[in-house]
């Protein structure tokens, strides 16, 4: 199933072209949209015959005539992969002349739950003069409380999936301030329920800066892959309902600038594109 | 005001030593801690009042018959400083041979929510093997939502004070990591309202493993001092009311082990003692 939130917070499910509101059938409040979503991933198992009847005969629109905000309304914490592929990590540390630092290494980090945003809200860069790359990445979100749970486990406590944006500042700092800023977690376009995704192992992906192809690789070459990341982010720590999970991103991220357009496709799941501004004029 | 939560998630002011249940007054549910707190701090001009009265006459017991919870039940971030006294960065170079780093070159990092843990909550080592710090910090809690707010203003969003244990792993994972394991953030032992602290970048600080002192320390050498935390913390990003800072620790870090009992004492704020147990054995 694949799950939106368009409009005024309106839960919807998407089916080709169109979106159907199935906020009635999943006791959905648009005005709490947390808590409703909470409720959802919690209870979506009783829930799921009665949103899938309800997305045959609800009222249904064009994609193109709604607006789609993030998947997840809110989240506690963002727990992201640094240098999860191979060759990105040749390409850091080429790039900036690091150390060689491995996953291994570094572990997980963190990004500001404010971080996040949808798939139609704009990338405002904070800083002109600082280099703000583009990531390209598949996130899912954690449906169940979890702390340490193996990785072989792990399967039984992811909700769904989506594409997600991890900008990143470039410099000395570490990871967790350089990605946190308002509007670097964009995620989109909407979250496909786990069971409908093969292996999200193997899912290619390909990020554009307007119309020219900057990243072009798949979750098959992931070092720590979804699960592994599951099992490291709740290691005596304890793992949320509704947090979310940056996977990591390919070589070949780069720096955008205002006025650039971000566009981000992974198979099985969809694709959304963002506008990049200055924070200053937004 | 001294403001605590006991027992069962009740409300309290403390005087001396005895605490108040100031529940009704605050319309306060102990069955919903978290959205309490924040109505509590969002309403609290309107509150004060009626909350002191009850202080007055409201049922009282003395502090050593309850159990004092986290005086912020749950919190969206934690958001930390590193080697933010000079004579702490001094050591950390000296101890781990590390290149000179500074807070102005590494800016804040993220703590995870879930470390949040409180005065009466032991220490949970995940890992016997691996070396585990102290260190005694002066938190607050924001109390409004704040974004680009600069340092002359901040004042006026901190709700409260505390004393802080932000416990680290050593090693070469980034800070965010090392710092995120479930119970390495007891805060306590009650909040000390802002308009209670003659100056909060002049409190002196000791911190003690069983009877011996580690860190006798003062704000006094806080490089980036507590409203100039605020300004960095809410530069770009958003702050929540509930979300937590905690402003980095003076020298005298050092390893923490099982069996332990470490004690924190901050002038106009108050005393807690937690105990370091392995998580295994928990």
């Amino acid at each position: 199933m694949k799950i939106a939130i368009f409009n005024e917070d309106i839960l919807g499910v998407v089916k080709g072209d169109r979106v159907t509101d199935v906020s009635k059938a999943a006791g959905w409040d648009s005005a709490q949209p947390n808590e409703s979503f909470l409720k959802l991933i919690e209870q979506f198992d009783e829930l799921k015959a009665a949103i899938e009847k309800e997305a045959e005969t609800g009222p249904s629109y064009a994609l193109s005539e709604v607006t789609l905000k993030s998947p997840v309304p809110s989240t506690r914490k963002i727990w992201a992969a640094p240098v999860n592929y191979r060759k990105h990590q040749e390409e850091m540390n080429k790039m900036f002349n690091n150390a060689p630092r491995t996953i291994e290494e570094i572990a997980l980090f963190l990004k500001s739950p404010e971080s996040l945003s949808g798939p139609n809200d704009p990338i405002l860069l904070p800083y002109k003069d600082r280099r703000t790359d583009h990531e390209a990445e598949l996130g899912y979100v954690v449906g169940k409380k979890a702390k340490n749970v193996k990785k072989g486990d792990a399967k039984d406590y992811i909700f769904g999936y989506f594409a997600l944006l991890d900008i990143s500042i470039r410099g000395n700092e570490e990871r967790t301030w350089r990605k946190s800023f308002d509007t670097f977690t964009p995620i989109g376009p909407w979250i496909v329920t786990a069971d409908e995704i093969d292996d999200p192992n193997n899912l290619p992906m390909t990020l554009w800066v307007n119309d020219e192809v900057r990243q072009d690789g798949s979750t098959k070459h992931l070092i720590y892959d979804c699960y592994k990341c599951f099992e490291v982010a709740c290691d005596n720590m304890t793992l949320m309902p509704g947090d979310v999970i940056a996977t990591g991103t390919p070589e070949g991220v780069g720096p955008i600038q205002a006025g650039d357009r971000v566009r981000i496709k992974i198979d099985q799941i969809g694709e959304f594109t963002v506008d990049v501004k200055l924070a200053e004029e937004a």
